[in-house]
């Protein structure tokens, strides 16, 4: 089936589609390694998505009709059921809009594979599925050209990080690296200026002097950067709050480091 | 025993600690309306708040030491239990630290009690407990004065929402109503700004013109703000975003519209 490119707005979308690369260039993958993907906005930018190989479809006749309605590509049919089916299927508290899909995981792009310039986010063991794909959501939202995280310590994409994700995981690449500060040294090599939140930063982010390459860098919540994360950036920023609470969701950090990051460079 | 002023720095904190009205003024609750709490944040925000009544407090030997250490107030004794007790007590995912709480509700102050002026959040039918809670969280660190909701369709201010809120239940008056829109025509009345946020609103908040005393309205995620809830705003402002995707996760559009605000007014 022919598949046209994806409807969503890409004028301002500053790195081509990632993982279009011909599928025998990778080695097989273990056939469970599969991806979970649910609600509306997922599963329409996964079809969306040519990189992306759909399994299996499952959906209400109401959605289905939806997908027909808004010209959705489907690589494959989907099969109709019921929506308890699908609740049956799923955690208790996950909304799936009638839509469930396996795919392939996305292929993984190296470091080498990554544009030069732009902004990237960079993720130091930020465990939280539902974080982590809000994250990839506000990434997408702000043009981001990457994620980078570590291969442990790092949930996967897919169930309820992609659905947070809200179909961002078609849109930035997600590059796996084994050593965060190898792969930090990398992009410092390349001209990223390397910025690290920290709630205890000596710079507040508004006032720091921010360029692109522009690369963000998160730690987790509670334990924050680890130390050689810490040392490896160019700076250390924090996010000045005036309330009683002196930290932000570690989503909600990060989208507005992108905000005010995007103001500046 | 007697309780300390709670430790947070509150300098900058715009409204007085709620719900230290004489408890005889509320009609009695039912036994079952408990709220649990669980994490370091959530329950030492909780013993640190003197409004807040703690039924009975678990701690594994570690948290009970670091309570200790910080010079926490204690109303109850700890009951010292092994992490897995804990566990089994709590959802799969669910990061306790080693406390959990049970305690009562705090008194829900009247749109009588609101302070004038300042900045209040509204939620109009926000369901998600991660989000509403992070919300709260971001509400307490821009010092926002109270979130205003909806007594229905609205989740209860316990567990995960707790959790995710990181101790701002007791930092920020949640204030629910029976019918948002009376609500909104009331903050109208009273000389608030109402500004809805929303993806094709008619400005961007940066742009848009704010001032204090202000109130941010959000919709649920999907379907936004409800018909009446907009036309009763002054504006209704979007978040320009560059990227492929559109809109942010409710609670990181939240931290963002609070941040645009806070620069502003």
């Amino acid at each position: 089936m022919a598949r046209p490119r994806p409807h969503h707005d890409r004028k301002h979308h500053q790195h081509r589609p990632h993982g279009r690369r011909d599928r025998r260039d990778r080695a097989p993958r273990p056939a469970d390694d599969v991806v979970t993907l649910y609600g509306w906005h997922s599963v329409k930018a996964a079809l969306e998505n040519p990189a992306r190989r759909i399994r299996h479809l499952w959906a209400t006749e109401n959605a289905a009709r939806r997908l027909t309605e808004e010209k959705v590509p489907l690589s494959v049919d989907p099969e109709i059921v019921r929506p308890d089916t699908l609740a049956a299927r799923l955690a208790p508290d996950a909304v799936h809009n009638g839509l469930l899909a396996e795919a392939d995981p996305l292929p993984a792009p190296s470091m080498q594979e990554l544009a030069d310039g732009g902004l990237v986010l960079v993720l130091d063991q930020i465990t939280d599925p539902h974080n982590v794909g809000a994250i990839f959501r506000s990434a997408a939202a702000f043009a981001a050209s990457a994620i980078i995280t570590t291969a442990r310590h790092s949930p996967e994409a897919t169930g309820a990080l992609a659905k947070a994700a809200s179909g961002a995981l078609e849109y930035v690449p997600l590059i796996t690296v084994q050593n965060l500060a190898r792969a930090l040294a990398e992009l410092k090599e390349r001209g990223f200026l390397l910025v690290g939140l920290d709630s205890d930063g000596d710079v507040d982010l508004a006032g720091a002097p921010l360029q692109a390459p522009l690369a963000l860098v998160l730690g987790a919540e509670g334990k924050g950067l680890r130390q050689l994360t810490r040392t490896t950036c160019d700076h250390v920023a924090r996010l000045d709050l005036p309330g009683a609470i002196k930290s932000l969701n570690v989503s909600n950090a990060a989208a507005l480091a992108l905000y005010v990051a995007r103001s500046k460079i």
